[in-house]
């Protein structure tokens, strides 16, 4: 008897992205562990839940849901940051390996379902990896990997990822936004773009933007185009929409020309 | 009535990898089209004719499969070598725009699948794009996003792919030869590496690796561990696994330490 986890990764919106693979996984587990956010988004709570509604069949039995509130991160301008972080992480691990203690019973099986693909810009990996290694070296992991938000974009744009033998990058906006995009690469995946940051480089017109909001979900957004002629446009687009619905998951592929 | 065509991401071995999209689509079909390598690896026939078994059901009656024989590609060493590639494109394109235009009847919907992700170091898409543009405007195409190598190597390895706010590369093995790892990049997914190209990189003892072959599948190999303690492990289990049979589909990370 030992006990298990799994982190499932579900997609980014199309209930129907998830794999053969995590359905059986979604009709296996006992407890499920769900990290709520300080912005805990309704929409989001719904999408998980559509995805088991879908997915776990009747035959698969109740399971219990443990919740697991994400202590509030610290300020990037708080006093002493890095050791606030620190704390914070101390915190939140401090916390799964209680729940993991309190609610994964021997021979139980528990879940994260992660949005996305687990590895990519997704933190409960290395949060579980930490604790696992710590404080619950009995319990064995498995990552089942999903569509992540780069193969969902460029599918719905329906363009290839890379050039011919060339570099692609997936970088945070906070990268973008400080060095550009280095020379070399021509193709940039901006993830985690909180202030539209494709709008304010510095060589527009070297640029298509290949950009998505809530994709794979019925109400996705796609445009694309020469950066210097539909950045405008984006901007406004997202503006609006994010305060209609109050969030916006977005992505963006940067084609040099 | 209109002639439509799918481009199935199917994974990279693991015939449970593919979405329930994909399994939709895998039933959809009329017409599937095979591109035929001239090296043709009789296992990944059989891993897409598994992919077919496992997923289409009877209802969905039965197919027919057209065979896209790939011209020869031209040598690098060609004399005139980009006119050789401009005439090899020509051709597969007319190959393809002929079999579109003899094999699809109106109303009829056509499959291509894909190793891995359609947009990922895959040509079909491009091809297909090419083609519907100028010689088939009528036909419709949908892009199915599948795992791609990428991600089935961070699932198997349990480990992210991005570290907290970074950069991460995706990058054929040839420009890692020419240009190494680039400064200010942490983190790089090696594609296409017929060579062990990590093996000769000029500083070993800077790197970890998480190396992957067959990922998903029953034959599975991974190791992991610091660039310099390893390298000379995976040069020779490559090598010998490579022999025996006949063919590897490998990648790996390289992971600044």
């Amino acid at each position: 008897m030992s006990r298990r986890l799994l982190l499932v990764g579900i997609g980014v919106g199309d209930p129907n992205h998830v794999t053969v693979q995590a359905v059986t996984a979604l009709n296996a587990f006992d407890v499920l562990f769900v990290v709520e956010k300080g912005e805990q988004v309704d929409d989001l709570v719904a999408a998980r839940r559509e995805v088991l509604r879908r997915h776990r069949t009747p035959q698969a039995g109740p399971y219990r849901t443990v919740a697991l509130p994400d202590p509030p991160r610290p300020w990037r301008t708080a006093p002493d940051y890095a050791s606030a972080v620190r704390r914070w992480r101390a915190e939140r691990r401090e916390l799964w390996t209680r729940a993991l203690g309190e609610h994964l019973a021997e021979g139980e099986t528990g879940a994260f379902l992660v949005w996305g693909d687990p590895s990519l810009y997704e933190s409960t990996l290395a949060v579980v990896q930490e604790v696992l290694a710590d404080d619950a070296p009995d319990v064995s992991l498995d990552v089942l990997p999903g569509i992540s938000s780069v193969h969902a974009l460029t599918a719905r744009h329906r363009i290839p990822l890379n050039r011919v033998g060339r570099t692609v990058q997936v970088t945070p906006a906070r990268q973008l936004a400080e060095h550009g995009v280095p020379a070399g690469v021509d193709d940039v995946v901006v993830m985690l773009d909180a202030h539209a940051t494709f709008a304010s480089l510095p060589d527009p017109e070297a640029f298509d933007i290949y950009w998505g909001a809530y994709l794979g979900a019925p109400d996705e957004l796609l445009v694309a185009g020469p950066l210097d002629a539909v950045a405008d446009e984006i901007v406004r687009l997202r503006a609006r929409v994010r305060q209609e619905k109050g969030w916006m998951f977005d992505t963006y592929l940067l084609r040099r020309r």
